[in-house]
């Protein structure tokens, strides 16, 4: 990765770099505790859709892992996010379509055959994205091997297949997700199952996009013996702060001091 | 209450106790921080079916939540359990009883009329020697205000009809429990809607006396607002001790740091 910026905050560093993968540059992030003297454990923040690497809740995530378990953070634009928009009217567009969608209770976005082949597309290469930068990080020195992967949303259904597909990572937040009609459905429910490693999968009672059937079906489709669902009130976009805790707790337990 | 015994380790004073409630005397135990120096928050807690109040897991949680959370901590021996307990050959019996039940998996105890009888009683009882207990120290002085509850399976049983009655309680973990043909279950049903106060609500996803949906149905129904479900994995008698490191968060944020 290439360093383009970097700044320190309350003993956080925060340096913007460029990945690249293939003919793509992709833009991230990377956090770290200022005190650090050594390699640390990392954990990569995957975003939701039609958010991008520094909205505010990746942000605060970030600082939160920092600061209370001294790891790593990094989280990547997505493809055809952020940064990597290459169309911002089309993007503005899609946000829209999806607050209204979260409006009026509609039940996941129905996609047009074209946006299908998008998502199938977008899904890949978010996976190809993240190995690429493991493999970066396990070159560079920084890391000392544990591995992390908090998402949820487009979060997990970019991060549920990478995690299913890269047994260097060691635990996994995942959630606002389930099982239902969407592209690749099979693969994604196979994706699931596969999984050996702890996950906490956090869901919202209300979600105007998930049904609470499709969402206790992919918590129970997940194949790790450590899983555990955490259940609040409320809709898509409401997930409590204090599932911060619950995470923190989560990757102290299996990725900061197991056993 | 009456002190009748006192013991100290590592920073935390354990205390026998009697309470007079009517005509009953009821045991109970006293956990506090040997270097509280004033009043404290309070966390009740409610063993369950066949145990009593100074079971493991009891005394576990008990110390638990006196180290991390610098509250006090009571428990009692619920009507008919521990300490109370009349004929020591039946108590065996209904505890070879429940682990056949759990054994093979059967679903909710099916009791008699008179076991039915003795179950609506043990509820009544257990609440009024919970809300004694509050009267109590409430007029001693120790007591900060700031109340808590955690109580699952049986202790939901006598736990959640006790907090819904009960307006001095500002949070509850409950659990391992559901809405189902029990004795009272109406009455169980409406408690549990009736509920405002913060709650977190453990499940076991392979509970042998709990169905999937009678649980999920118990979660939905509670009236509060602010509610969590926590499921993992595993039987009844199974819940994670990781669960302990949840409801110390948990009361951190409701009673000890609120807002």
């Amino acid at each position: 990765m290439d360093i383009v910026e970097r700044t320190v905050e309350k003993g956080v560093v925060e340096e913007r770099f460029d990945l690249k993968v293939d003919a793509e540059v992709v833009p991230g992030i990377r956090w770290s505790p200022e005190a650090a003297d050594g390699p640390t454990a990392t954990i990569l923040v995957g975003h939701g859709g039609t958010q991008h690497k520094r909205v505010p809740n990746v942000l605060g995530l970030a600082r939160t892992f920092v600061r209370h378990l001294g790891v790593t953070v990094l989280a990547l634009d997505a493809p055809g996010h952020g940064d990597r928009v290459t169309d911002p009217a089309a993007a503005e567009k899609a946000r829209a379509r999806l607050q209204s969608r979260i409006a009026e209770r509609k039940g996941a976005m129905e996609l047009s055959a074209e946006e299908a082949r998008a998502w199938t597309e977008r899904t890949r290469a978010g996976v190809v994205e993240w190995r690429a930068l493991v493999d970066d990080i396990e070159a560079g020195g920084r890391h000392d091997g544990r591995l992390g992967y908090w998402g949820v949303s487009m979060g997990t259904a970019i991060g549920l297949p990478f995690v299913a597909a890269e047994p260097r990572v060691n635990a996994a937040v995942l959630g606002l997700a389930g099982l239902n009609a969407r592209p690749g459905a099979a693969d994604f429910e196979a994706a699931a199952r596969s999984l050996t490693l702890p996950v906490l999968f956090l869901f919202q009672w209300d979600d105007e996009l998930m049904s609470r059937e499709s969402g206790i079906a992919l918590f129970d489709a997940i194949g790790s013996k450590e899983k555990t669902m955490h259940i609040n009130p409320g809709g898509h976009v409401f997930l409590p702060q204090f599932e911060r805790a619950g995470a923190v707790e989560f990757f102290r337990r299996h990725l900061v001091e197991p056993g």
